[in-house]
């Protein structure tokens, strides 16, 4: 993954800096130990190789095994890893590691609730540009964990076409016409506020439309007439408790920021299991 | 803030990427706007800072005037930036600076809530290194933002003993003694999880204790001990519904990773109020 | 442009390293200059802001004065740039910013050519990832001001489905369908060898199919059967003496790597047409 | 070669960035592959262990090994390498690796041709600094593959003074001097433009002048007025079918940007021979 | 170490930088040797592994094996290395290895001097933050060989209150107050001036207290007022003339910058004692 | 001066990391302050731009002014330089700023003391690259300011043949010969041990001899044999008891490491004069 090693190397920068006064004081390297990472609650676990990097990255010999995978469903209790190698290693990476893999098994573990309500409609879950600043593609990489889909990675890699820029370009028409003959090869979305504005997007040739912030009622009327003709996208307000009920209106796609900016981390610790002094021979 | 720079070239590189290819095919330069940045909800605002220095990043020449300070409690619906400038500058700033303003103002906010709970009392609120990796600087920075107070930054700037070190050293006291001559300029603390651990550290000249997950029963008797021995932080399953009758115990310091690691995104947004374009001359 | 200053402090680094010997030996700081930057041949320009950048990286006060924009097609002795500022500053950053204009105005200028063939067609022009590594947003950027377009930037934005890929997805129906659903907001691009695979592309879904290395006649047999139904993509030994007749048979786009990977440099100086010691005040 | 780590990383990254969204989805890790790299036209191969490095440094597991070397001539249709490995890790690392090589190997090729034209002659062929922005080491290196030599590397590792610093130092005996006492460690090169000038650079005590733009005739006078008393490097204008007629006269070097500047890509490509599942085990 | 890696990277570069053109032109990749790295006089060692890592980061295939440790004092003549390897990495790592090794051994060598003076007495030696730019990490880890014990590593980690602070709080008291309130996990030291301050300090609650350049008459008076109620530290002036005296009126603490900003380097030289030519096989 | 600005950031960030704990926490950025920077010994001034740029990276609007020049000698109790500026700034950029500026004019006093042993003499005296790890591009121009003449900067900007390089050719000719051809722009030394080896040298044709570690009845016969024919550089053992007993045997050139190794720190403090708050406007 782009940009991870930065990303965990400055993690790592920042929680241990000059070095950690505690452990290169008292536990000298003759220490070794054994240790496990668990659950404590039930989760979808995400962000496994992510914390293996981070052991690895502050010492290769450290060996780091995983129980479970990425995406699986597990009950509170379970052990996830286990980790042996030096203990002053262990110590050092023990929380960079488990920050990541709180934070990434939150949002696939919340994800996977959204993902489940759409069971048996056809409508696929999206998520946004809505994440942490500097873990966009880790926390893109929770989302697929937990049965999500992702939009698009940034502004450099899909269009979509907003009020601003209709406004500059004159009306949706133009936008998207000018667009197609830039940039060929890419899909075209328009976000649309109104059944005006879908027609004229759908007249355009956009090949998706977005419809933020609709009432469930003005919502049908837009599905029902893009119907056929464009790709659908609705976001805005989708919750636990409605998404269902847009689902049942058969959109393409449904969008939430909620599972990467609100999830909540889950609640994961290691142990050393027993620390041990190995004479060098 | 050290590292803020590279945080923010980061998050703007994983955002722009090879470029915005919306705005950069249909809005051009000679586009100018000014808009609106407003909260969507009551909340504490924290990172506004951080905000102005991702659009002037982007581009020196946006006006970026706040209309409110960090730390400040607000009302939803309230203005809380007004930004002018190039208009495509704008639209490629806006992600990532509200990104940032929605995560770090979610941290205030729940810090806030907790810090409420301890009026009336002498205890501090601290905050733990369970924070988002890669943004500890900033996450600390809202905590504080919400009335919080930051306990160590990470493993280098402050001496915590655990089990591990215990065992390492042989027992508290020799691991206490062997710091102090090691390290004589920082204060010394260590975690204990009973009285008989208690008595020792206070016996080897420790200066704070850390009582994690004690229940309120043992934790009275902790506190009775050690008071006016050793300065005390509780940690463990700390919540808005319990910090009132921890706090009620008497510790100096209580600490969470839950206004961390834990809060949900504040929801704020932009709007662009006019949008023109200007000859050159 | 991202990436772009990091790849012009590179360049400087490489030429200047610990020093101009020469310059900073004999030429104070108290020498200022003004020149000219000249093509010696006729061209179409392109890297004028790049080159700018060069300068004022070495020296903010330089200023420096396009005459012509790029994009522009100029005769041989036309002069594009007036410079002024520090004498040493001049000197040092001239190779570095001749040697980017000239490598984009070749690009440029042979872009041109092949694009002037596509006069009174409806074919595009479109480039290649065949470009040079660690300039390759600068390259396509040239290539639009000769009135190229652009194929994808990378391999992260743009699907091309291959025959490797097929093998691996059991076929092309397979490989379509699975991507379309990883990456619905992609458009889908096949490379196709013959009749059969073009079929196959058409039915699974493809949106663009790339006709490679076909001689003219399959490609007439090819492209007859994909009008209307797909867009059409040809590559492969793409000459400015074939060119023309290839778009005759109607692709949407013809992709040449030529352009990028074998454009000779332009011939362009810069010349210092004073010279002179400021006194201090 | 100093930075070529940060060149090879940068090449990936602006290839790959987020990731190869076609590969990454089709081919997952359980595939395996082995390739030819092969040479579509006559040439002189170069860049074969920059090529390498890519490979490795995509997938350090990857074998990569080469049938000829760098500096050898070879006949159109030669495999040049033999790669095997993970086939998502060959696929990803292609077009970068190539790029490299057909670039490289057109320097290589094009400076062979222009030693030959020398041989039987005492002149050396000599490069300049005009190269690609960035590749300065590695298209240096590629001269040398070719039977070139490299002049300096930079402003930094050889001197060369040139009108504008005989004016700053107010003439050219004042310039060598000057530079002769605070650089004692380095040759010293005067470029003149007549024969006043290449008089006055040798009784300065120049080690080298550089005779630039000078006709045949102009030129033949200045060799040999400076013949014995001085190195003697010609430039400008210097095309395939005139630098045999420049060598009869007899200058110690030549040199010419073209063989960086517009040597054009020979055209490599690579091939999976066969890709295939392999059980993990 | 934190740094580290990137200090030695910026050492290597500043030496090798576009390559050693001596030896990458007459010794080719087949010679190997055996060297030795020894010192020329008495001293302390320190930078063994730092020099280690030198070799390593140019070629890991060579042997670097310490024949002492950091810490050790030797006498001249001493080998402190054996080194193995390819001929031409060794040369290349040798000036670098050496720099770091000479420069920091002479801080240990300086260091065990000051620490030798205070032998009998409880005073701690403290190193200061008189470091040279850039290499602090390693310098105090030099100090630590010599027998040192360091004082904090930066502004960041530790609270030091000096007049200017005191100025802009209104007076000592509310200066550690307000202190003790933001930063309540760290000690906190107060530099004062006299006796007046020296009490305020204690009142105040500082933990340490810093007596800088007092006279030894002025010093006892202090320590005899501070004894028991603050740890004390003395700096100013400290040589290795007076540090015993100064000792004698019972500090906990001297520091002195001298140790690292005034040690000579200590003549430690290479010399490879074969080298001879490996044919491959 | 090329990577002067990261070495800078380096430095600040190992003072500074995350934060000036007293500062920030006591001083508000509503004080602003004036100061003074004093030597306090005689001294021969360098360091004065690197120390401004020290202060202008932490904050653009500090104002520093130079009351003196590098290079020039000062008597103790000099002012070097007035700042003004926000008091908080001024205290975070004072120590880096101060250890760059005592550790250069140590360097550059060290070596005025050896260039005035040289006066009356043609002998001019040279640094080495035994430097501080990082540091050379600042220490070498240290020396510059004091008077002496740089060596070259590293292993890619002069030639250098020791006995390794020797064994490896075979002899001293074949060395001298082989490197002639592939780098004809630089000057060629070689390091001599006897009369030999010096007599083979000059045959071959060498620029410059270096005479390593010869007494001084030894020396003044090879000088006496280079005379006229060679370059002469006499290093090892050179310190200002010997230096002018050395220079009056007439050797072109002295070099010695001891200037930039073994300089110590020129004591140097910076006071603020006065502090005070500054209300808004």
């Amino acid at each position: 993954m782009r940009g991870l090693e930065r990303l965990i190397a400055a993690a790592l920068d920042e929680d241990i800096g000059t070095g950690d006064i505690t452990t290169d004081t008292i536990i000298d390297d003759a220490f070794f130990a054994s240790g496990i990472i668990r659950v404590k609650e039930n989760a979808v676990v995400a962000g496994l190789m992510v914390a293996g990097q981070v052991f690895t990255r502050i010492d290769p010999r450290v060996r780091f095994t995983c129980m479970v995978q990425d995406g699986e469903s597990v009950k509170s209790g379970k052990i996830l890893v286990n980790v042996t190698g030096r203990a002053s290693s262990l110590l050092k990476a023990e929380r960079t590691a488990l920050n990541f893999l709180m934070r990434l098994s939150g949002i696939a573990t919340l994800t996977r609730l959204y993902v489940q309500e759409l069971a048996g409609t056809d409508t696929v879950l999206l998520d946004t540009r809505k994440t942490t600043p500097g873990l966009r593609i880790v926390e893109k990489y929770a989302v697929r964990a937990g049965g999500g889909t992702n939009h698009r990675f940034g502004l450099f890699d899909g269009i979509l076409i907003k009020d601003n820029h209709i406004k500059a370009a004159g009306n949706i028409k133009k936008a998207v016409k000018h667009i197609q003959r830039i940039k060929p090869y890419h899909k075209v979305e328009v976000e649309v506020k109104d059944m005006k504005e879908l027609k004229e997007a759908i007249t355009a040739g956009a090949d998706i439309v977005l419809l933020d912030n609709m009432d469930l009622k003005k919502l049908e009327q837009a599905l029902s007439l893009a119907r056929g003709k464009v790709l659908t996208e609705v976001s805005g307000n989708i919750t636990l408790g409605n998404i269902k009920a847009v689902a049942g209106l058969g959109p393409d796609f449904i969008s939430t920021g909620a599972i990467t900016h609100s999830a909540r981390a889950i609640d994961i610790s290691m142990k050393l299991t027993n620390i041990y002094k190995k004479e060098r021979t």
